[in-house]
């Protein structure tokens, strides 16, 4: 992706919902389940990510929330290279035990890997809500859990 | 799955992730992804679910959470046959527009298709957290975000 592809997705106003994403996850034969990650003090869902077996193994063990990256095909222990790492308040299953929810600390500056207009990493990847049929950016204060 | 299997899977304190979920999902042909559904009173990530662009269009027209059932490969509005239906607050997109979030208001008792201890539908369907490699029951006094 060019980064002028990337800046249209990540920061325009135009809906272009990547619904082949689960094809591609399930493409890379690695059996994961999708995560939701709930920041606990602030009880924003700062992402969705997906965890196999080893990544819930390392998030168990070290406290720290690790996913499998399926864009890179490897462990992604969030914030080994970035600095915001999520620290892990506890752990959540759903009844059916096909998706997990981890509840986390923000010990960094933020979960997103994308910057908001002040330049500051942003707290969460869901920073834009659909109106009309186009992304509307969300400002800071109605951040929150969206009412 | 007997009923058995069910009470197990859904009430027991055995770790039996199915890993496979995504797989399955992608399996089916359906174009999905993966949506956190949040309770925009309480705060609380009730469901992951997936939706194919015909249960967003669904969603954003009538204002009332619609899935794509993965296992029945139909459209579901939730709450159709249950009464637990879920009425949109903000349908919010991520920066990689590959997950979604629904903002909703609980109109119905609760959101899982199971129920507690005490007879009523739950709220949520991560009432279990992971501890010590078993899971273990959530209590209703804790159930908010999770600290």
């Amino acid at each position: 992706m060019t980064q002028a592809d990337a800046m249209q997705l990540e920061e325009g106003s135009e809906l272009l919902l990547d619904f082949h994403k689960l094809e591609k996850v399930a493409a890379t034969r690695e059996a994961v389940l999708p995560v939701a990650v709930q920041d606990a003090e602030s009880g924003q869902v700062i992402m969705i990510a997906y965890a196999n077996r080893q990544a819930l193994d390392y998030t168990l063990e070290h406290g720290i929330a690790a996913f499998w990256s399926t864009s890179r095909d490897e462990l992604w222990v969030k914030g080994a290279t970035s600095g915001d790492t999520l620290q892990i308040v506890e752990v959540r299953v759903n009844c059916e035990q096909n998706s997990l929810l981890y509840h986390v600390k923000v010990l960094g500056h933020g979960a997103c890997h994308t910057r908001g207009p002040d330049g500051d990493t942003r707290r969460t990847c869901f920073y834009r809500r659909i109106e009309d049929g186009q992304l509307v950016h969300i400002t800071r204060e109605v951040e929150g859990t969206g009412t």
